[in-house]
């Protein structure tokens, strides 16, 4: 923080019941090393309308929605970007002069790093989980031309309703398949969580798999990606993810690109202590 | 800026047809002088109403309001303290989980000016004006005890609507009226306007009187300051109001009471490109 705010300054924001450090040190890392007049700060609310209406009122910038904001702050938004549209989830509000457009940039991200890895859209695929980001890529994958996949989940309702959506199968359970792709879009993995040192699927599938992609950012080395990298395959981390999202929001907030490098240390940043 | 934001941070924030960097300099300056994780910024809106319910549903600790929002954001607020009771008119919003409570500290650092200078309550005086800050003075006289004065103003329906509200008399002009106590509450005095170079009151009226204070805050040494304190008067300026009713937001805000010292330079930092 080498700046001095000033009455020029603009605010970007986060709403989470739950508020991390992350993009606040993410965004300003990068509003530093840019030598942007920005400042970035996360709330949470009671009132998830009057928030949102505040955004509007007060000029502030860009708002990143996190859970379990997600679905319900469609209503307060003036218009739906393509990728919020698409699965009706909203990650990102931006305020153009009073009119606030909603984006989804877990979409954005899932989308560019399929093609950026060079996934085979011929592969088959499975995604594990029917929350919020198993639709990000569910959609993403739909979108990128692949055609055969299951969307695995224990919750029939969500599961077999996300799978039908993108006309995709839907099982309980991987049992005996094995996918050339396979995508974690559940908690399995995560640090601090009961399935921390679980894999999502049996480590046979991991081993029978060409690609493994993780959503689970924290840690960058889940057990699933240990196993797939032992293994030698092709693997995306929820870092990337993270990190990648987190950059289109920058660019939707600020209209600068910043560098990959610039993003890679940003994340590092934000990750050291959030 | 010595601190990294992060989610814990505390927003205080200003609401202004035309905000300017002082209130942000001087907040920012103490934030950081008495090691407090707080921001301050400046804000416009064109919807008071959403802003207002904004600041309580985003749980930001405080506002300042300045013109043309003082009387209408009475609507929206929970609670009126007494000093933004007696005159109708609100400088200051502190929002306590929810519950947003108005507060005059114009009127507080106009009472405590009085007091801290010693002003003789006997004294006759004349009040410049009838604006927003002629209010918060011939309150804080009223209430100090000051019996005899006049509201000088052109306005007759505002200006004699101020003097009978409080007891005193009104005039249009002070013609030969010799008052003890002069305080200019219009803005006559003020750098880059129209009377920048002028006095509000006829020169033999300052030199008759016994204590000059005026409100312009930008010179600190106005056309009228510079004759009283020419002629060996007690003067109160602008520039101690100014500082002395943002201190008093500072300490609604956070809790903590600045040192006279560190309001001192507060102020100059302010002052000092805003």
């Amino acid at each position: 923080m080498g700046r001095e705010i000033n009455k020029d300054t603009v605010l970007c924001m986060s709403l989470a019941a739950r508020p991390s450090n992350h993009g606040t040190r993410f965004h300003n890392f990068l509003y530093d090393e840019l030598g942007l007049n920005y400042i970035y700060k996360a709330f949470t609310t009671t009132d998830l309308g009057a928030a949102i209406a505040g955004i509007r009122a007060l000029g502030i910038r860009g708002c990143a929605i996190s859970m379990p904001y997600k679905e319900e702050c469609i209503q307060y938004v003036d218009a739906m970007d393509d990728s919020a549209a698409a699965i009706q989830s909203v990650n990102t509000i931006v305020n153009a002069e009073g009119h606030l457009r909603a984006y989804n940039t877990d979409y954005l991200a899932v989308a560019h790093l399929l093609a950026e890895h060079e996934v085979p859209r011929e592969s088959t695929f499975a995604v594990l989980g029917s929350g919020g980001m198993a639709k990000a890529v569910v959609a993403a994958l739909r979108d990128a031309g692949f055609r055969e996949g299951t969307v695995v989940a224990r919750n029939g309702q969500t599961g077999a309703a996300l799978a039908e959506q993108y006309g995709f199968a839907w099982q309980p359970e991987l049992g005996d398949s094995r996918p050339q792709l396979i995508v974690n879009a559940t908690p399995v993995g995560m640090a601090g969580g009961p399935g921390a040192d679980d894999l999502p699927v049996p480590p046979e599938a991991v081993d029978a798999a060409k690609t493994v992609f993780d959503v689970v950012a924290m840690p960058a080395l889940t057990p699933l990606i240990r196993r797939a990298q032992a293994q030698g395959k092709k693997v995306i981390t929820g870092v990337e993810v993270s990190a990648l999202q987190a950059a289109e929001q920058f660019v939707l907030y600020t209209g600068v690109r910043p560098t990959e490098d610039q993003v890679r240390r940003a994340s590092e940043h934000a990750r050291r202590s959030s």
